[in-house]
């Protein structure tokens, strides 16, 4: 059963830290995987942590390490000299290694590289610090089970003795012709199964899937969630088999987009944790904090010029968060709606205009009911035909337009390569209002 | 590479339907994935991908259909007799199939299983049928390899090959002792490696992570992401072995959840995708619409009681939007986080005073900032100081209370079992907008 991390056990821990009782720190930790471990230090301060992981085997301390969040892992790693931190990256997945030295400062980077001993881990590293982190480049290791098509499963078992060491997970063997060339892939099931003697080109599949280094992360994702991938060879522009993508990193990245969406939904403009600092949560949330504010003054200076209408008619206010409410809502569900599908591209991509199109028709419908529902609501509590009729049409056009503005914005967005679910977020809401007031004392201005 | 699907690809398949032209068909299908084909599907008319379904091989037919959205399966499959949806059934992953009858009447769901053939598929079904879809025991299959802890790695291998044909991704062999309780797993690489005549007793591993038939979905994929596994076991509450959740799976349930998270908290009220029917998308959108409209009423009879006071100052409701907004925008910010931390149960709960301390020092800040700003903003539009007093007194109260109700809202809703995410929608905003508005007429009333 998975393990859970309590109170007590956690001062248990700090005791044992603090008494250095490393005996007893050890037989702990060699019980938890390393995943656990990392939840642990999360709970410890930064001295009590370095401690814990400095008692540890080398290759433990390193999963553990992986295991950790960019941020909290940069921090952690200043307490390490380059000469420990090459240690573990000597032993890590050549992605992992990667990750971790992306985040040093280039200094310590060279050292780190120019410490590993292991020469072809080295070599991997150099190789994969060329491609941008997002991409394929970026998220593949180099670590595989090759072996050319012209050899026996015999021999195929001999490769995958050698590299049993530095590769974890072997899930298929990937096989390829004199040039490096990827030809398909042979599943450890079919190599357990091959009769003695079979040619390694008697058994493997040759329709197989694989993904270019420029490819993006979000391809990547799409791709292996379609055809339901455990791995995935990545292959330069001649063909050439470079590295593998498995679908652990690939989990990693769909929940940090999804994390991502619902922080731009939600306004926050850096990726913040409940967790982090005072100032790092102020930070993250002031900027939609005060341009939403900013649209707001902007809709006081509209408000402004119908400053002698609202002294007449003084309901004409009460009505205003109706106005920019519906506006905001309506706006928000059109573009989350149209940001999922442009996630989503399994089919043709939709027109245009069949998109605005259909976007008319609902609109139009709700629209209708909005409408209907905000000339009842305003007669119920004014009493008044005209305000009810200024209401309705107002809400009618908030409707069809906030709808209008919630498609095009993220497509618009999309277009510039900018993630469009920002614009499900204040930048919807806030410009909906602004238009929502206009056409409000519009339509105010004409009817009465 | 990855195949996609062009507008002139589908125009050939379509004609080649109506011309009958069967061979030309299931050439083209032979050289194409069944998710790719599954892509098809949803373009085409629904006489059009029931004859092409219907031409191809059984197996492949089945692994299509298995693609497919639940709802447009339902719908597709609607078109197949009882023995027609048995035969694909049959040579599904029983996790898959029950998926499919789970969708199906009860009396459909009766017949297929009695038309089953292989009476191990029908019995693995009806003992899936049991657990409920959300949780493990619904999400697992009960295709595994699975040994005897006293058996030889010979054993072993005769053992896969006997199920090869079975269970479609071997990545581990499931080590069980005589009652069938599980002790651990040996890696399909372990067994390639193992000497001649080892013992399984000699290879496995037994620190090994399982689930309970009942633990969560969302448990499941917390596990399987934070230890980084292709596969999980799934054991009843004695130990016992009774399937396994593969990674796949997890993916799909992961984005449908973010999927589900992000329509939450745009007001959708139901599952919708950019292609469903026009009447669909009006309805799942209606219900926070109208429940914020409601919202905004609540909000008139407010402000409605300060009629005097708008009647002699306009200026008072031309920042009516300033206090509507800002009380969203803070109110889904601080949610959203809640929300995310919520969902990533790695280390200690946070204590709600904790939570509430760091909320308070947060909100405080942003609020001092926001009121300041608000003064500023006020004084240059209306160049008023008791306005501009009144203006940043109010931004800041509803700062700090909109903070508090959207760090409160979440947790409450969590308590309930109901989804938190539902808080970072219209439903904190329209709870902000009227608390907003009474504390800013409470200020207007008590200062001007």
């Amino acid at each position: 059963m998975p393990f859970e991390l309590t109170k007590e056990y956690l001062e248990k821990i700090q005791a044992a830290i603090s008494e250095h009782n490393n005996e007893f720190i050890r037989t702990e930790m060699e019980e938890l995987f390393p995943a656990d471990i990392t939840n642990i230090l999360y709970e410890l301060e930064g001295e009590e942590a370095h401690y814990l992981v400095t008692l540890l085997d080398t290759k433990l301390a390193a999963e553990i390490i992986v295991n950790l969040d960019p941020d909290d892992r940069k921090k952690f790693l200043k307490n390490f000299t380059s000469q420990q931190i090459a240690e573990y990256v000597d032993l890590l997945d050549s992605d992992d290694a990667v990750d971790i030295l992306n985040e040093q400062p280039v200094n310590v980077r060279e050292e780190v590289i120019a410490l590993v001993s292991d020469r072809e881990q080295a070599r991997f590293i150099i190789d994969l610090l060329h491609y941008d982190e997002d991409c394929a480049g970026g998220l593949m290791q180099k670590e595989l089970v090759k072996i050319n098509v012209k050899q026996s499963v015999t021999e195929c078992v001999e490769e995958i003795r050698r590299q049993a060491e530095d590769v974890e997970n072997v899930y298929s063997v990937y096989v390829v012709d004199d040039e490096g060339t990827l030809l398909g892939r042979a599943s450890l099931k079919k190599i357990i199964l091959a009769k003695r003697g079979s040619k390694i080109a008697d058994i493997f599949t040759d329709d197989i899937v694989s993904v270019k280094t420029t490819a993006t992360g979000e391809e990547v994702a799409d791709i292996m969630q379609k055809y339901d991938l455990d791995a995935v060879p990545v292959v330069n522009i001649q063909g050439r088999l470079l590295g593998r993508i498995t679908i652990d990193d690939v989990v990693d990245f769909i929940t940090e987009q999804a994390h991502e969406d619902v922080q731009a939904m939600a306004g926050i403009s850096e990726d913040v944790e409940e967790d982090d600092s005072v100032w790092k949560l102020v930070r993250s949330r002031l900027p939609w904090l005060l341009i939403g504010m900013t649209g707001s003054f902007l809709a006081a200076k509209i408000i402004g010029v119908f400053d002698g209408e609202v002294a007449r008619t003084p309901a004409l206010a009460a009505f205003i968060p109706l106005i920019g409410s519906t506006g905001g809502n309506v706006g928000i569900q059109s573009s989350a709606l149209i940001v999922q599908s442009l996630a989503d591209k399994s089919g043709i991509d939709t027109s245009l205009t069949e998109r605005l199109k259909k976007v008319l028709l609902v609109s139009l419908l709700n629209g209708l009911i909005a409408a209907t529902f905000a000339f009842l609501g305003t007669l119920v509590l004014e009493h008044e035909n005209t305000i009810s009729l200024v209401m309705s049409l107002s809400i009618f056009s908030i409707v069809m337009l906030a709808s209008f503005m919630g498609t095009i914005t993220p497509l618009v967005l999309n277009q510039f390569d900018i993630n469009p679910a920002v614009a499900s977020g204040p930048f919807i809401t806030t410009t909906n209002d602004l238009l929502g007031y206009g056409v409000y004392f519009l339509i105010v201005y004409m009817l009465i």
